[in-house]
């Protein structure tokens, strides 16, 4: 290895550090690239339902992302908008896809079907809003 | 330099090269950290509103990131969902603080209060939610 070749490496290393270190600063920050497809699910449960009944559904929805390939990533929270503007609506789940071929595989899924059978009767509403990121 | 530090340097560019891949891939999967402050923010024009309206509209919303400080991120998209449960609202914003405290901050901001005096007239329908993402 002579002495260009050395250079040439160490270079290398400077520069990818600095490449992870920035890459990494943006994943932890929440910045995101953009033309991603979005599913956003927002949910109002029935009245009788129980918060275990809750929980288990939160638990569902959030396992379809170890079972569906084309879920890039799945999250979602409980409302805490000091504004009175949800319409009643509690739960808020983001899922994210390459594109919208990935809503196409998971909308029709065995496993996001039994996840529909377990929460549909449990909702007194529910409002879907897909978008591409930009 | 010797052959030591030649190796090392080596080593180093090797394993410096799959950490960026590695976070590369997750930052462009969208993949994110837990923990985030999420404000979702959907509307439905008036009916007599313009494209140029609710594109100036769109320009602003996202114009309020460079505003507020703390704004780690904001997105949008139009509807595509295929499901037909987007109760009439046509536009998603995601807006992305480190905690509450970035809302506390964002929503009385003046930038904030002066696109609300744009986009309030123009509204047939908002609907927020807010979530802190898991």
């Amino acid at each position: 290895m002579n002495k260009t070749a050395v250079l040439k490496s160490v270079l290398f290393g400077i520069i990818a550090t600095g490449m992870v270190f920035t890459t990494m600063e943006s994943a932890s920050a929440g910045k995101k690239v953009r033309g991603l497809y979005r599913h956003v699910v927002m949910f109002q449960f029935n009245e009788d339902v129980t918060d275990e009944q809750v929980k288990e559904v939160e638990k569902a929805f959030l396992a379809l992302g170890d079972k569906i390939d084309t879920i890039i990533d799945v999250e979602f929270g409980t409302n805490v908008s000091p504004e009175g503007l949800n319409e009643g609506l509690t739960h808020c789940f983001l899922v994210t896809f390459k594109d919208k071929k990935g809503l196409e595989v998971y909308l029709p899924h065995k496993a996001h079907q039994q996840f529909v059978d377990l929460v549909k009767p449990r909702l007194a509403k529910v409002v879907v809003i897909d978008y591409v990121s930009r």
